[in-house]
């Protein structure tokens, strides 16, 4: 029988969709019990909704300030704290509820700076606890049967990784000042990166996750297609790893027709790989010199950490939330094993501060090259 | 703010897929709270997996009888019991539900036979509890969009509708004597029909659901590929509807290839459509002498039932557990509003009782009519 | 080296699609000459046609018969005559050539009656002359891949052919009366059916086809969805076969969003297949218990009769026209080799009088059961 | 009316894939005759295959030389040449034949140099023959509709091309020296670059013709993935165009599991497009905030210059040797219209001698990028 752990969430208050999911895939096990929340920065809406979601009176903080007075003296403490707050928030926060000896699941970008997400990761490792990234699209069970068919050598060497991460929901010029979007390009706010420090960063992460191997160096180019906009809306980065694997990733928020387009192929010496994040169920295989064969999340024949990622069989499908639910299920999992140091962390199925700050990394650098005329920087 | 509503769970022990998907599907929300369950027809089991859950010791009961027994008298008593038991006992135990004033939910198929049927239906009217009927497939976003589609006129008059729901896991014939088969193909276990009643079922009431139209007649053809079969691992039936519309359904449990292949496709006098289970965030829509386009769940212009059925944005997936969500939101309005006569319930979305009977006689009728040769059955 | 024949065109004129395809097909292998042709019902029309598409002035005749009289005597007559006229007059040219000594390629449906089928058939035997019928469906590289892995028992014994050939072009009640379509739907000019006659037909062979079994017994339905039309728009028929298969033909003419839907799917003890005409170049094969792999039509491992059919390599398509090429070569072939003879060419790839027999009975059984409420028939 | 023209062929001998595509695509509309030909380099091979397919004696030469000799006196002689030879021959030969007053249509690449493009440009213009390069691909109607959209404003201003043409079949290291691939990587016989001038280059002719924009500069990376070979197997280019596009070209020898995997996307301010060549027949366009639509070669609603590329009607598969006859019917008017100087056939459908010189820079250019560590190189 698997106890189950007090969770809390900042952020995602009414309306947010991001707070729906975490909250219907934490608790989609019976792993997590919601018993604390900040969920808006708005003191009243935040403990109106923590009410009418079933959050006790005095848990149902007004801000994560609050939260962080009022849980750590109580006998029920929450276990784990969500941050799903805007991103200039994640350090502050993150840092404040590990200091006082909360585990962490923070929403990505881990940080806005390198400079932060090195610092987090230090506090998390000094306090002992888990600090794990919200790279979620990794809890998929036909990515984990991707990563381990990887590590199984049926790929053989791994030599190039195709990813991408596209959609056309920021295509349309008329829209643009629109306050909903505007804030997505302007530095002051987003930082040093909109489309890539937001959608790309996730198939970023996929690479990394699937071949186990980490970023060496990489070059980049940005642009901005929609008039007036300093970030990127647009971008593709060219990556070494170490491990001798190449990859591509391209990004955009103005290709329309695509609609959450994260995507991954997977070349090697020994076969092919081919993933669409939308219709994630199917896994496509073709050994060298064989046929292409069409894997099934539930089907036979599937390596564990896909097998294992399963609720329900073969043939009904599963989308994010339940690859959400994973990532929670190996949070509860790797806090019960006490298995929560950035090394154990590492070597388990979920993205640990040191992806956090891999990724954290990756985007300045592609920043920084893509101002450079795509030089090519170390990471 | 909605009220949660508490509910228990009979059947659906540990191990059981069906089970698991309730118990998610109805917490999805946070509308149903799960207070009690007869989970296992071992008594010892039914505890241990019920405390397991987090339910109650003493709500985790040992029966189902003792739950009717003690869950009446309580102040906190559940509102909602599913009964996720073997068919042959969903009538006495709905009944005994119903009668002791609790509302219903139903696997599917209702009854074993057309008059427990109309009985049930009957006692959920006079009782005035609502009795609804697990075809969650019709949860389903996209579901609801062709159904909304048929009713504001899009398609016109409905012509034709071919539904098929095909899989290939009873295929092998050397796996034909395993105790977790064989049970389905004897009459004196499953009753007059094998697959029409277990997965054909779902495409059947699926046709009704989206064309508003009830079964006039049909002709059914049962066959046992399988050798030592008494029931039929594959039929097809001929469907003349209350509104004109004619369907067609095929059924079957040996289509080696096939997995969960609920797939339907409606043609009307102004255009047509097709959906596929195993990709069901797409509905493929094409007007009479127009482009075929792709209408996606989560997107532009949907008709309220669909748009109101997404929990995540277009493009992120969603699968069978957020369909059954939908219905478990539902039947909590139901109740809520009042709304659970059986005429207010089918004007509804929930599968109601009427959806039960109809569905009832009609694999009776089709098992009639396969046993004549073919022979036109009135229903 | 193989040699050219000569052959010859009846019907086919100016804007012909039918005869366009036979003109592309016959000639892509340079294994035909067109030599002869009566291409037109108006002998002006016939004779400027056949000019202009390269045919000699005294060999682009004004009628069947002027070619009939012309052709025989010449020291380089044509070896072939297609015959793709209007159905009512397959028989009295094919008839009239085959007792002049010629071989024909008839278009589908071989006659308009069960008699005149026998009668060709019969015909074709006493004067040793090759008869062929334009199932040119099963052309299709990965139609004859099907065929072959039947016969070579990789699905074992087959159980069940769920085939279709339905489109929605002739949905638009508004356009019913468009002389184009109202002659198809007239007994006096289509006969006893219409799309089964028309498109199901094409079907119907490849079930035949592919399983190497002959129709032993059929139920049908017939439906008429536009108002006013006296023959079916819409048939649904259930197939009984000599070797145990059963098989579901759908074909229909009002199915908005169906294209050219000629799909066909296998199942059999060991395996199942599916194939849809509007993507040739790939069959799904599901080994029982097994993944699903994707064949290429090019690519390894496939049976000679799919890999002799291509002319291009795998992941270049090819489409309808090299499909009716492979059987205008496979009767190169048989003309070549003197395998002509009924039983020779029903031992081959080519569809034969057999078939065309076959096919005419079934459609007149199939008319015949309609007309009989779905009894069954034995053919 | 339309007058046949007379045809020769230099290359594509017995085994040949893409002389028997030339000599089907060349004769599928009656508008060429094959007359001469010299198909192999060894002169007995030549003749006796010409004979084979059926050229007179006398003008299946055992040489290019022979037929340079021997065709220009003739009254009937050729008007049009394909030279199908090994592509360090391309420049020797179409200079010869242009000088001589044969139209030519040259394989791709169209030579090995820059200079050598140029000058051959420039020879044709001296010469008034047409000279065009078989970028065949863009012969597809739904690729030709495509660029019609792009024209017509459809898409508002592009902004983004994402191309890629992408196969596995190099990626096997076993067999890297196996004589038919060592060539392709040895820079004495293959030039400066191996999978980019042999299949990326038909991608990036698509950009541009789709885009009717020409490339100002790009930028690349070359990668050998299987150990020994000199040129890339692998390749990466970004590109600015002249009408403000970008475009980003992979093309890949190594990608095991795709096949012929040429594919387009084209982003503009009012929609996207998505077309894939291994199922040619559809367009997907998505309208800015609108639904995706799936478009049918053959369907309503098209552009001239996609409705005229149609040999049968929608649903009916074509392939790439309809492709290809497309640009041979178009090179026929051409001729016929006398539209054959530079301008008037880039103005026209035809890849032009302009085409074939900007891809030659372009190949030119990515390899010198490459080489100077992606550095961005003016075109």
């Amino acid at each position: 029988m698997r106890q189950q752990l007090g969770w809390g969430l900042i952020g995602g208050g009414k309306g947010s969709q991001i707070g729906g999911a975490h909250r219907i895939a934490a608790r989609l096990d019976d792993l997590f019990q919601l018993r604390a929340g900040a969920l808006d920065v708005d003191a009243g809406k935040a403990r109106s909704f923590g009410a009418e979601i079933g959050i006790a009176e005095d848990r149902a903080y007004g801000s994560w300030q609050d939260m962080l007075a009022g849980e750590p003296s109580r006998g029920d403490r929450i276990d784990l704290v969500t941050v799903a707050t805007p991103n200039a928030t994640h350090f502050e926060i993150s840092r404040a509820f590990l200091e006082a000896g909360f585990h962490v699941l923070c929403e990505k970008p881990m940080t806005m700076t390198v400079e932060e997400a090195l610092a987090l990761q230090q506090i998390a490792r000094d306090c002992g606890r888990l600090l794990a990234v919200n790279f979620g699209y990794s809890g998929y069970p036909m990515v984990r049967q991707a990563k381990a068919m990887v590590e199984n050598g049926d790929l053989g060497r791994v030599r190039l990784v195709m990813a991408e991460f596209a959609h056309g929901f920021h295509a349309d010029a008329a829209d643009a000042d629109n306050p909903r979007l505007r804030w997505r390009y302007d530095p002051a706010e987003a930082g040093v990166s909109s489309v890539l420090a937001d959608a790309g960063i996730h198939a970023l992460h996929m690479i990394g996750f699937v071949t186990g191997q980490t970023i060496d160096r990489l070059s980049a180019e940005f642009h901005s297609h929609v008039e007036g906009r300093e970030l990127e809306d647009d971008a593709l980065l060219s990556l070494a790893y170490s491990g001798g694997a190449r990859a591509r990733l391209w990004t955009s928020a103005i290709a329309v027709g695509q609609m959450h387009g994260l995507n991954i192929r997977i070349f090697g010496e020994k076969g092919g790989l081919a993933w669409r994040q939308e219709q994630p169920n199917q896994l496509a295989w073709t050994p060298l010199n064989g046929r292409s064969e069409l894997l099934e999340r539930g089907g036979n024949g599937l390596y564990p950490p896909a097998a294992d990622g399963s609720r329900i069989a073969v043939g009904h499908p599963e989308g994010l939330l339940v690859a959400f639910a994973n990532l929670y299920r190996d949070i509860h999992t790797a806090i019960n094993a006490g298995t929560i140091a950035p090394d154990a962390l590492a070597a388990s199925l979920v993205p640990s501060a040191d992806d956090g700050v891999e990724m954290v990394r990756a985007v300045h650098a592609a920043a920084c090259s893509a101002a450079g005329d795509g030089a090519w920087i170390d990471i």
